[in-house]
């Protein structure tokens, strides 16, 4: 029985992997009504006169919604918004597990990204964070600056920010290996969906000066005639700026970095060899990379990983999306900014010592019991330091 | 220490009252595997290719929403989404306990009607039922029809129909009770707000001919000059057949039954006297009755209910909702109709033997342990025989 055909029946005798449980008692008259009528009016009230204390008299304060319009499901493209629910329940039951968190999955029958970001909008008063998920890019890029410019909780798309947490991590960890300078860097994100676009961004903004990114098309640079999208135009305004033309074949000529979020087997070990010396390859594509750790290995990478949990530094969003919104609900953060993710980064970089610290080993494994407490730490100190904690 | 400050109290310790809980593993690689990536592909692909199955492979089987606006949350008028919040998770807390069924709360930042229709449908995949909840008349009346027009799955708004189902319930019994037909009852429901609508409508539609609908102004009557609203002209089409014009004192006379939702003291005992005999006198205002039980008994009423635990026949909505929603649901129900609404008042009123039913027990008590499974039961047949059920 392959790993599908064994979920699927699990899936059938689960009947669903989360469930709403009640958590005080309603099960006589004097329950009732401290639980609901007549003595819920007085924390009723009690929040129309203040709206904070919807975080102290309710659930808010441990509550997100995952939310999905089932565009950008798994690599299964666009299967609609009933059909993404089984994921979008095991991110809840994720939230749970590794955050202590109470997520609600809602999947919204819309691709309209206006719509898509009204109905969100005007759901913000139930929770005290929104998760994005599975939405396709661009449309994930419109849905959460918009929703961002108008939100007074987190919004978080995970597929791109969780992912970019993860890999500055590594990239943090492949630098006190190697002893390089992030100053130096070259790096090359090959694929500029919502997770290469999230990973090259919180690169540049952690201070590594020369990203490149590339499609199909080659690198995408300033003052190109043609763009695909207007993010792609936009990511040309901060990247590349030594105006690098050409395919992946010529940019990843002394690269430091390959981070791939393509095709299998889009990279052959003569392309590795081009990379400067203790080069790192990061090869996500799914469920097989851009070229195989054994493969990358021998054509002279020195660090090597993949999204798969079989082979050394799994790039697992796991690692950050439960301590993130865990440090964020924690202070009750109006928002996760990119100072917050660094130091996410940061956190995860740190937790691995510098006598463990080796080739195989630069991100923390998935259920390291540390992660969760380190990461949400470091999200809400930071969260204080920037103003954007309201407790 | 007042139920009000107490239950304010209560609240400050609970910080919510219901929770998101994990039903299945996800704390080791294989148990990730199976539950989320990447064997969860096999059941997202299953419901994309037969949406139904997300009645089999996610919780949308048992899943609620629980949805407000905030414009009518108990009697405190429009307090906002937020504020509303503790009266829903008291909704969910007793869906769940009285249900088993998991509600989701959702309060809505917007009070147009239209906005909040587009808001509930987008969020129809991923529930099994919508429940909608203390949504100010006429509001609720046009954002229900416009949701059932539009939905697969059932929309009910409880304080309407929760209130109706039971009111409907106890003139059954009443009935019974003073062998009186229903073919000759004269009905005065006075407040048509949300829940005397549908008190009044029901009972039309069951079979009562003379139903009369009044409020300040006085009873409705088609062909009047002047309707407050859309829906009071919609009513005057279907009650009143005998034209009676006039106040409230007026109308009551030769009425078999009286079903106040208005103002405390809005009744007298000569009022009371006026009516026919045998007469019978639900008086819902809250907290204080239009006229109190010992003063309409005083003046001949046979048969007195109030919506308060403290006196006899209760009118509390729990009795209802969570058998109804668990019959809908246990049936996949597409919608909850006017046939199933009277099932379930049937089978409320038949749990009280013959040799029960006196003055005093026309209603099942609250806590009545038969009252879910039996109202479910009746709800989920008539749903089969209507051609509603999907199972």
């Amino acid at each position: 029985m392959t790993i599908f055909e064994e979920s699927l029946q699990k899936h059938f005798e689960w009947k669903g992997k989360i469930s709403v449980h009640a958590e005080v008692p309603a099960d006589t008259p004097e329950a009732l009504s401290l639980a609901y009528t007549p003595g819920v009016a007085a924390p009723c009230l009690a929040i129309q006169k203040d709206p904070d204390l919807s975080y102290e008299l309710t659930r808010r304060w441990n509550t997100v919604a995952v939310i999905t319009d089932g565009t950008a499901v798994l690599g299964l493209g666009d299967i609609g918004p009933e059909a993404g629910m089984p994921v979008m329940e095991g991110k809840c039951l994720l939230f749970k597990h590794y955050g202590e968190i109470d997520a609600v999955p809602l999947c919204i029958r819309s691709k309209d990204p206006d719509e898509i970001v009204r109905t969100v909008s005007l759901l913000l008063g139930s929770f005290g964070g929104i998760n994005l998920e599975d939405i396709s890019a661009p449309r994930c890029f419109e849905i959460e600056r918009k929703l961002k410019a108008i939100s007074d909780i987190p919004i978080f798309h995970d597929d791109q920010h969780g992912t970019a947490v993860i890999a500055l991590a590594a990239l943090m960890n492949a630098l006190r290996l190697t002893g390089k300078k992030k100053e130096n860097l070259k790096v090359v994100i090959n694929g500029v969906g919502a997770a290469g676009t999230a990973v090259g961004r919180l690169m540049i903004r952690y201070g590594v000066p020369n990203v490149i990114f590339s499609d199909r098309n080659g690198a995408i640079c300033e003052g190109d005639s043609l763009f695909l999208t207007e993010e792609h135009e936009r990511l040309s305004h901060i990247s590349n700026p030594n105006h690098e033309h050409g395919s992946l074949r010529e940019i990843i000529r002394g690269a430091d970095l390959f981070f791939g979020l393509s095709r299998p087997r889009l990279v052959d070990e003569e392309m590795v060899r081009s990379m400067n010396r203790d080069s790192v390859v990061f090869a996500m594509a799914n469920p097989e990379p851009e070229i195989l750790p054994e493969a990358a290995k021998a054509a002279g990478a020195r660090i090597v990983g993949t999204g798969r949990s079989d082979y050394p530094n799994q790039i697992n969003n796991v690692l950050a999306f439960p301590g993130i919104f865990r440090g964020a609900l924690d202070v009750r953060a109006k928002e996760i900014n990119e100072e917050m993710k660094i130091s996410a980064s940061e956190a995860l970089s740190s937790l691995i010592s510098d006598e463990e610290l080796c080739e195989t080993y630069i991100i923390p494994k998935p259920f390291d019991p540390r992660v969760r407490d380190a990461v949400a730490r470091a999200v809400a100190e930071t969260a204080r330091k920037t103003g954007v904690a309201r407790i």
